[in-house]
């Protein structure tokens, strides 16, 4: 079903989901804050991860590295080098234009991903090319722009001071990939995960969550060695695509599997797929897995002078063992989430919206009402004794109805009222978000009744 | 007891609890990475936090706000006029040192924190305090030293696209306090939690994991009428020191409580108290609980220009809420949970060292072995099968007696053995970590058994 962003925007930010960042100040380019309701679907959703590509995993670890890392990670990852966007600036009207992005525009069929700065400039020239802005073609040459932030850590200001904040949580898991080896003394193969934020100065951020410069990720490092012949590839692919619907229950239609063609492949990759996702405004990346070789940990090897190979205890070879990488982003798998959950229905009355959130990842697990003011005491009391075991919101202002329609809008499965029965016959009434049928549960079964049904 | 601290550091490193940030790079000052063990510490003890002041607290709502907000934040919020370290410079060997910290080094009794740069200065002078490192007294003046991280965002690099790493998560809170009331349509007394990483650019980290320059912190902001009779800041100081002994089983013996006297106070607070811990290098604040009154709300109405009171549906008034802050950092948290839980004891054949972290805490839960290499395959199918419900891990290497020493010493309450006894008898045998005594238990019973004991 096609939503609209601006309504699913409007949505998000009016029930407590996600709010303009710094919204008070008149926001910050971009930047977006999770509401209480947004905070904790994001942290349900990095607990599911880090569940079943973490803890749950036979053959995997955890780390938490730091966002700042010593600069020479960058030099090593090639980050300081390579990491950067192809710009231009208008000379009539002074904007400024990704010169990768005005071609893909213009000619969408095009991925100009592997192209040189001077392929781009006479591209542009020659398919004359205008400023999206000023409709002129007066283009400076193509800069270089860093994407990577960059401050000063410690009393001096100089060239030794300068840190980056990570554009990737992946080289933290490579700068201690030996340290977690050895303390855990783990054998190949075996993967280490790790969620965190980071950072790109993205020149054009946009899509509401889709780009932002600010972002959290979820990203696997899979080692194994190069002799391995099982297809550790296709096993991540299947368990990110497990993941995506088993887990999260996005739907197999709403997604596609790209395999990456070879002009599209960085000179160290063996085989990249990402998994993209339909969004409103188009098709775009979800979840990327590319098969690295050696190429990171080579570096590292290289730049820190370090021994960074593994020494195969069955056949006592040294060796820099290969890596697959599962790279996500939080956002936007929330934003997939979002998308997939949006739902505008006709009802009775008219129409409402429900987030058809799947039960793992909705803020509440039920609601609980009084039917009229005299149950209040009632339901604080239910409430409170519901919310040892469950994720449960108590609500008391409006009608019924009103309160339906809001716990639908937030996506709470289950409604709970105590209404005029509840003291004489032991029972309340549960109501069910996606059907709207209501049932009469005995008070002494309600919990084993929620625990079912969630 | 008392335990060196050099000790612990080498077992959290040796284990897999904690590395050296950057270690493969030489370091990077003073920066730490939490290995597979840490990792998951850090994440039970976060959720612990998160479901205790937040989730499970029926006044409460979460929030995931952003790193990087409008600079005007910081300029409302008092950061960036005083958030700085007053520094003084050795004009004979170059060093630099912070003023306030020399006097408090040389006079452990005085606290500072409120003199002026010119009492300070005068205050060494009158007192012939020396450099520490060249034993001369010539400093320059102080200088204030900005504890912010700054950064730029955007294209051009300009005042105006000068960002700011927040230096707490607070600040995010207050920012966004109206739209959280507004979309939850909470009623005071609420407050709004959150976690999250924050920056200061200390001239003088240092003490391990206690003070780094990249941080997590848990804070909650609890917003109440000013009218309000209820003593909110005794609640919140209860609750603290409830999720300290009873949750986090942390003794009373380790922790003080600390009223900050009238000089300490800063000009709009109403009240500080501290809980320190009595780490090996001296007490520490851990927590801080702080009746800030509506002096961030009040500056943040000013700076914004937008209207933050709330409106009082019992009495129709108009106001700005009190707030009462309990604020700790995650890694001090961590740390006086390592402090209380490394434990050397004397064993039949010497000594072991034993992590006595609570249930909640630990990495595993439950290690199985085999006895010898026949029972590998036994071993791995009952690991992969407690898996599903418990945090397992499979130890398979080393004689028991060291695998049970290797299992001490990251905190694994239960080690499940494979014995010969398994496959005709139906049973394993289950070693706690503490009493190391042995038990006899059926398979049938294992999950029970282990549930009942976790």
């Amino acid at each position: 079903m096609k939503i609209e962003m601006e309504k699913l925007i409007a949505h998000l930010k009016a029930q407590g989901f996600i709010f303009q960042g710094s919204e008070i100040y008149g926001g910050l380019a971009n930047s977006w804050d999770y509401g209480p309701l947004g905070a904790e679907i994001k942290a349900k959703l990095k607990k599911l991860w880090w569940g079943f590509f973490v803890k749950k995993n036979p053959h995997n670890l955890g780390l938490d590295s730091s966002i700042i890392l010593n600069s020479k990670v960058w030099e090593a990852s090639g980050h300081l080098r390579n990491f950067n966007d192809p710009l231009i600036d208008c000379k009539e009207c002074k904007s400024r234009w990704r010169a990768d992005k005005l071609i893909e525009e213009k000619f969408p069929e095009l991925n100009v991903g592997g192209w040189t700065n001077q392929q781009l400039e006479e591209f542009i020239t020659a398919k004359k090319i205008l400023c999206p802005k000023c409709q002129k073609q007066s283009f400076t040459n193509i800069r270089q722009f860093a994407l990577m932030f960059k401050t000063n850590q410690g009393v001096v200001e100089d060239e030794g001071s300068v840190v980056y904040l990570r554009p990737e949580t992946a080289q933290g898991i490579f700068a201690q990939y030996k340290n977690c080896q050895r303390a855990m003394r783990k054998k190949l193969p075996f993967g280490i995960g790790q969620i965190g934020k980071s950072f790109r100065n993205e020149i054009t951020p946009g899509n509401f969550i889709f780009r932002t410069r600010e972002f959290e990720q979820m990203e696997l490092e899979f080692f194994f060695a190069p002799s391995d012949n099982f297809d550790w590839f296709e096993y991540w692919l299947n368990q990110v695509q497990t993941f995506l619907k088993d887990v999260l229950k996005i739907h197999p239609n709403n997604f596609l599997v790209r395999e990456h063609n070879k002009e599209e492949l960085a000179h160290y990759a063996k085989r990249t797929v990402d998994i993209e996702f339909k969004y409103p405004f188009g098709t775009g990346e979800l979840w990327g897995i590319a098969h690295r070789g050696d190429f990171d940990l080579s570096q590292h090897q290289k730049f820190s002078a370090q021994d960074l190979t593994y020494l195969d205890p069955n056949t006592n070879e040294r060796y820099l063992p290969y890596v697959i990488e599962p790279s996500v982003g939080v956002e936007r798998l929330m934003l997939a989430i979002f998308c997939q959950a949006y739902t505008e229905e006709a009802v009775e009355n008219g129409e409402r919206v429900v987030m058809k959130l799947p039960n793992n990842l909705v803020p509440y697990q039920v609601a609980v009402f009084p039917l009229q003011k005299q149950q209040n005491a009632a339901a604080e009391q239910l409430y409170e004794e519901l919310l040892v075991d469950f994720d449960a919101v108590l609500d008391v202002t409006g009608n019924i109805g009103k309160r339906y329609r809001r716990q639908d809008a937030i996506g709470t499965p289950l409604c709970v009222t105590i209404d005029f029965d509840t003291e004489t016959e032991k029972t309340v009434t549960v109501r069910d978000r996606d059907t709207m049928k209501q049932v009469k549960v005995a008070l002494s079964e309600l919990k084993n009744y929620l625990t079912t049904k969630l």
